[in-house]
């Protein structure tokens, strides 16, 4: 019994953080009146104090009450009695590393699968998947896993961006990036654009928003899929 | 007595494979007649001999033979007897774990600090830095540590790229990304735009190309310094 949102990205670019997925977290939260937000990845080395304050400021709007993780002497507990939970973007790899360090990844997990609603943005949507390795972010600090939920059955590389045709810059391109993954890692990897999520009820995986979606395979061409297609069967 | 060129990248745009380093590479090879070539980040994830041929090509037009790591039966023997030695780009990841997992960091920083010619772009001159916590790669392997030669005093990001003023996509600037590694470590880095290398000998470290380079300093304002600076007191 899962109950997940997990979002390319917290803002829109011209909107205000959160704006344009409030009216599905209005429902997504119908029955919750406390959001428990882990801010461990720390967007731009902010404190957890400033993030949550960020994060408050967004959920009065649909009236819900947000309380940082951190506040908490036991952070296990905290997980265990939250009615529901939000991870924010940020770094992966230090949101990996506070995950690991305070404890918490297996009773994440299991609260997430007995039914605890989740939303997960950036670096909160790329721990839902089997690995954190398809992330974009800098590797600032050495976490002691890669591994991470799997509450879905592939990898996730949110803000996915196409390659610019014009570009003279000589990096990898995302796609690039992502076949080289696939030297080493059998499953899939959906690249999630900004303005997309997935929704995950259950055993159902589909994915929102206006945009399409491109998901690699191992060892095959990558394809397009349209909003409200079905993913639990990668 | 050291003696490296570390550049951002082998390749610029509409330019051929290490076109524009060759009189460069002509004058810091001279007295080599063999070069070992560790191919192990595999761009695009290609094979060790794939990589290597490449490579054996762009170095022929400066009449240097080519000799790809993997070809020898001990890779610490191959790295003790090399006249010179080039680590190309590809994944740093990769790179690291493989170089970890053959057992010749500590080899390879024993002969490049003994005075064999050395040669790096893009992941192989990440590696020449403090750590490889500076990497733009994507984390498609989980190396057993991000601990790398310190050859030089501080991290290097290679491909530094400026913000684009006109982008619409919402993951983090470089210069994000670099100040929230300076939350959790100390080392200046060095941003090194494609086309701009480092001249390292022995104490001396210089900017080298035309173009200016972008130093970032924990707790500071990041600044441009110009070709010729030096750079052995960051």
């Amino acid at each position: 019994m899962k109950n997940l949102i997990i979002a390319s990205t917290s803002t829109l670019h011209n909107g205000s953080y959160l704006d344009y997925l409030l009216p599905t977290l209005e429902d997504h939260f119908k029955e919750v009146s406390t959001i428990l937000f882990i801010p461990y990845a720390r967007p731009s080395g902010i404190s957890h104090d400033e993030y949550t304050s960020k994060v408050k400021k967004a959920f009065i709007l649909i009236n819900k009450k947000v309380k940082g993780i951190h506040e908490f002497e036991n952070p296990i507990e905290a997980i265990k009695n939250a009615e529901a939970i939000f991870t924010g973007g940020g770094n992966t790899f230090v949101l990996v590393n506070e995950l690991y360090r305070n404890n918490v990844l297996n009773t994440l997990e299991e609260v997430i699968k007995n039914g605890t609603p989740y939303l997960g943005t950036s670096a909160g949507s790329n721990i839902c998947g089997l690995t954190m390795n398809t992330t974009n972010d800098m590797p600032i600090v050495y976490p002691p896993s890669f591994r991470t939920l799997g509450l879905v059955s592939f990898n996730i590389n949110p803000h996915y961006l196409d390659p610019e045709i014009d570009s003279t810059h000589m990096g990898e391109t995302r796609e690039t990036r992502i076949k080289e993954f696939h030297a080493y890692n059998p499953q899939p990897v959906i690249g999630l654009r900004e303005g997309s999520w997935l929704e995950v009820r259950n055993n159902s995986v589909k994915l929102k928003g206006n945009l399409t979606a491109r998901v690699f395979k191992r060892n095959q061409e990558p394809i397009e899929i349209d909003p409200e297609t079905e993913l639990n069967n990668l």
